[in-house]
């Protein structure tokens, strides 16, 4: 291997205990082969002594001949027993992986409370479990859990289980911050000590329980640890374990340390992406380096200042990671945001032009009605489209109606919708779980039969705002709605005195948007494609 | 101030440069209040030069009284003109807070391509900006922006930025990594060359481009940092200003800083919910310290071990920042908050009882679905009176129902309800501006006869989240909602997997609550009293 950081991806076992995580075998077998386009360097597949669903994973995997180096995770063996006959270090040589991981006590704390056995014992639990491992020829990692609690606690005992894996065989000691409760100082002091203790390899795992686990582990690297245990987006049990997101462009890039070729760093995004697509978690907006603001510009100032030089408020160029920066239009900004907007649509704005000042006058006015484009980029996109004469809708709204009603626990909503398809008129009627869900399905069912493909176009989120412009006569609900259809997904605002109508104005500019995407090649797709087939959509508002 | 370290919240200024965040004048006292009840040392308000809803901000906050100190946020005066004629400057003066940051160039890139101005003019446009505001007898503190990436460009050039504002006069110089591209090594180490060179207090404000801006935050204060600036939550602009919900414990817990008293450190979990519910933005469940999940333990080996001793699995007691352990198999008791609630409200309250047990059970299962109390304790005050006893309806509902319908730009929402009295059945219509204030206006109708005073109470705020409970077949929906009388003003929840049966919900408990507050002499007043004369109620959702 080429680089002189070796990264070990845990997202299939570690990952997996993040609250609201479940990954079937067929979910991590699609992770496994992402995680290895990527270029990692270990993949740790999970635990094969502790459910199913991971042998099937190892026997499956094989099929893939991934380059990366796949790993499982196990305990080392249980107190007062034999390495040869402990049924999870068995079934982990079973499942015919190249690596395994264990992990063992490092606290003595850890031994009295939890394991109740022995300081003695542990250490013959870490020895002979290593020096099992290593007569069936795997390569072998010692996970020492809580080092670092363990060390400050009583560093000889921590140092011994390290010395009892060395002795066992071990190729790797990873030093484990299991509880997050570890400041960076005080990690890069222990790393320094073990390496200088304890002639090894050494590897850092972290947790984020101070909102520290990338500053550790590059901590760590800092001190001499040669590989990097972490998960994608940071998914892991309570706060998180170390987001390999953020840590390999950090030592990539900031750093200089060799991590992964350039052409693989640019599949970051896509990676980070896909993987929270797959595990079915939102992404963070602002997650660093691949979040969709990561490179997002709202203030006025701050967008005049990167369209003369992107490096003015931009710490790296975000192709590097594969990401891309956006332009956000809010009242904080300033024209130049709308217009970098209007350009990359291919629309012909010229700020000398009289129509174009018209037109973001406009949008100026619409902001300070309450409209927020920052948030509805398709709203904003059919706008500028209308204002350049760029688009023609497909349908026209005649009128909507919609009822509520509830005796005792029976509760129903019933939409009418009348539109107008090219002088034609469609009347249709639906129920939904809510108002509307109502309005959406009978729109949707109206569009059906000229435009089929609005079926597969579904309502993924909703926000109401109640907004109380101070100079306004009365306030006014914006309604964000954001819409999934089989490619890609996109968002949409209305706004209205009322909450039904506000809902109702988002709705439609959501279809117009759906059938603009089926007419235009060249349409702006805020968001990455989503697995819309996983989606049934909100249904309850 | 008896802390050594300050806390400077920025979550009002910065914070809402955030994607998706926006705030109006009176979420920003709300905010602001709670800041000052948490214990921060300053509170930016906002920019009076940028809008005019920064200015009635800082006209309304005059009479919070606040302990903490408020500050104004502008630029260093415009180029090649004069301090005394600067709108912007003048404005912050004119909000009459007394301390004031200015932001200004330390990157001499910055001056020629954002500022296209000449090196020693941004000099002059510092040190004069810094002399007015003293001349205004301010306390001023300059934010030199860029200025980790300016040192790192050219030292004398950051450092002559940051003398010119000393010259000026300026109390604090803070400085920004603006672009949050800075690693901690080179912040520790760029902090401490300044402490050497400019005898002055310094400030850090960092950004999370690189997931670092809370241990870059840690490295400043190492190095002699005694001001640090954050926003509640991380909100900002791309990937957010530095967590000061992480900064905070980790500085005090972990590195023995005095920030806060404990009592107020406490209060952590609930300021970060509740300024998260007024921001409408949702908090990631392993968000550090505060997250719902940042103390939670699924089933097996960590669950058994934290129930011998929770610090096997826990690197601080949750409730130091007010937060709880969770264990996901089963129910442990430590509802302080409702316990004490309970208390307040003279009920019978006791842990060791059996009633308390269920009561809290039953809560905890409401919460499981999707119910929040935080800021709904009016509706959390009925739930408890109810399960004690304590409380008998003043009405029951029948049925409900509601239409909402456009006709070109006609629009009209239309709600009948139908309640019991003491066994008289009423039975009223009436229309509004949309569904839920025509729901209201027919229920206040219902009411007013047997209770004239309900005509004084007026829905004034109104949310609506759409969750999705992991666990739960059917994502719902919560609806929060604020009421105000003639004394005072309250907050109650609704759920249901229909948005208009959640506001209804919500409605309920409102006119409930009202009534009680009629009745009762002790009931919780959970606001201040507001000016209810001012308001003429939402009458558009």
């Amino acid at each position: 291997m080429s680089s002189n950081i070796f990264i070990f991806d845990t997202t299939l076992r570690d990952g997996t205990q993040g609250e609201g995580i479940s990954l079937s075998a067929d979910d991590k077998l699609k992770i496994a082969k992402k995680l290895d386009q990527l270029g990692v360097h270990y993949i740790e597949g999970g635990n094969p002594g502790s459910n199913g669903k991971d042998i099937e994973f190892f026997q499956r995997v094989k099929s893939l001949n991934l380059n990366a180096k796949l790993t499982a995770f196990g305990s080392t063996r249980r107190k007062n027993s034999v390495a040869e006959h402990d049924a999870n270090l068995l079934k982990i040589v079973e499942s015919g992986v190249p690596a395994a991981t264990l992990v063992g006590k490092a606290w003595d704390f850890h031994v009295h409370i939890a394991l109740q056995t022995s300081l003695e014992e542990n250490l013959a639990m870490i020895q002979e479990s290593f020096a099992f491992l290593k007569r069936n020829s795997m390569e072998a990692m010692y996970d020492a859990e809580h080092f670092f609690d363990g060390y400050k606690n009583n560093p000889e005992y921590a140092l011994a289980a390290l010395k009892a894996a060395k002795d066992g065989g071990a190729d790797w000691l990873v030093l484990c911050d299991t509880n997050g409760g570890t400041m960076p100082n005080e990690i890069a002091e222990i790393v320094k000590r073990v390496k200088a203790e304890l002639d090894m390899p050494i590897g850092i795992h972290t947790h984020n329980d101070c909102e520290l686990a990338v500053a550790n582990t590059l901590a760590a690297v800092g001190a001499g640890a040669t590989q990097v245990q972490g998960t994608i987006n940071g998914y892991g049990e309570r706060c998180g374990n170390a987001n390999l997101c953020s840590i390999i462009p950090n030592l990539q890039l900031k750093m200089n340390y060799d991590v992964l070729p350039a052409d693989q760093l640019s599949m970051l995004t896509n990676t980070a992406r896909y993987i929270s697509e797959i595990a079915n978690v939102h992404m963070p907006v602002g997650q660093p380096y691949v979040g969709n603001a990561a490179f997002a510009h709202k203030g006025g100032i701050h967008v005049s200042a990167i369209m003369k030089d992107s490096k003015t408020y931009e710490h790296i160029v975000p192709e590097l990671v594969g990401n891309k920066q956006r332009v956000l239009v809010s009242e904080l900004a300033g024209q130049s945001n709308i217009i970098s907007k209007a350009a990359v649509l291919g629309l012909n704005v010229n700020t000398n032009n009289e129509k174009t000042k018209q037109i973001m006058d406009h949008i100026k006015q619409l902001e300070h009605e309450g409209y927020q484009f920052e948030a509805a980029d398709a709203s904003l996109e059919l706008l500028l489209r209308k204002a350049f004469g760029d688009w023609k809708p497909a349908f026209q709204v005649e009128s909507y109606k919609v009822n509520t009603e509830r005796k005792q626990e029976h509760i129903v909503s019933e939409a009418v919708v009348k539109i107008n398809i090219d002088g034609q008129q469609i009347y249709t009627v639906a129920e939904g779980n809510g108002p509307v869900n109502a309005l959406d399905t009978a729109l949707r069912k109206a569009l059906a039969q000229q435009y089929p493909d609005i079926e597969h176009v579904y309502l993924t989120d909703y926000k109401v705002r109640v907004i109380d412009e101070t100079d306004a006569t009365a306030a006014k609900v914006r309604v964000l709605v954001e819409s999934t259809g089989k490619q890609n997904s996109w968002n949409t605002v209305g706004l209205s005195g009322n909450v039904i109508d506000a809902s109702w104005a988002a709705i439609v500019d959501s279809f117009h948007y759906a059938l603009l995407s089926l007419q235009k090649v060249n349409v702006e797709t805020p968001n990455q494609a989503s697995q819309a087939q996983d989606y049934v959509g909100l249904t309850n508002i």
